[in-house]
């Protein structure tokens, strides 16, 4: 199984695309874990996020890869330090 | 079957995207077409593309939603007016 991980920060727009793009993936193939980025009180999962070359969510990281999808807010934003 | 369509402009950001992308999509519910917007020379996919919402490329409309991946080339600048 190939690993996407959805990014959000709990944004309306985050949860809209959430949905319909998380729908969209093949679950026969992609273990799919879904991440709310405003949850991570600790940081852990922003760390590896960024680290992954997420820079705004919503975000998918597909096998590895991140893509960034529309502009909700920024990794900044997230952090609350904008 | 639901529609997704995958719009670009051939550029290597976009090709990456779209192998990645569309490789994740479940082909048992989604009949994937690939649209190259820089060879619509007709412009009547860019128009297309622009009335779903699609406002740069690489993007997926999926099931009539716009999902911008990334950014690459705005619509004015795979019109060549920009």
């Amino acid at each position: 199984m190939k690993k996407a991980i959805f990014y959000h920060a709990g944004c309306p727009v985050c949860v809209s695309a959430e949905q319909q793009v998380v729908e969209s993936i093949d679950k026969d193939r992609y273990d799919i874990e879904i991440v709310h980025l405003g949850e991570d009180t600790g940081r852990g999962r922003i760390n590896e996020a960024e680290q992954a070359g997420i820079e705004s969510v919503p975000a998918i990281l597909l096998d590895g890869a991140a893509f960034h999808i529309n502009f909700g807010a920024s990794m900044a934003d997230v952090k609350g330090d904008a």
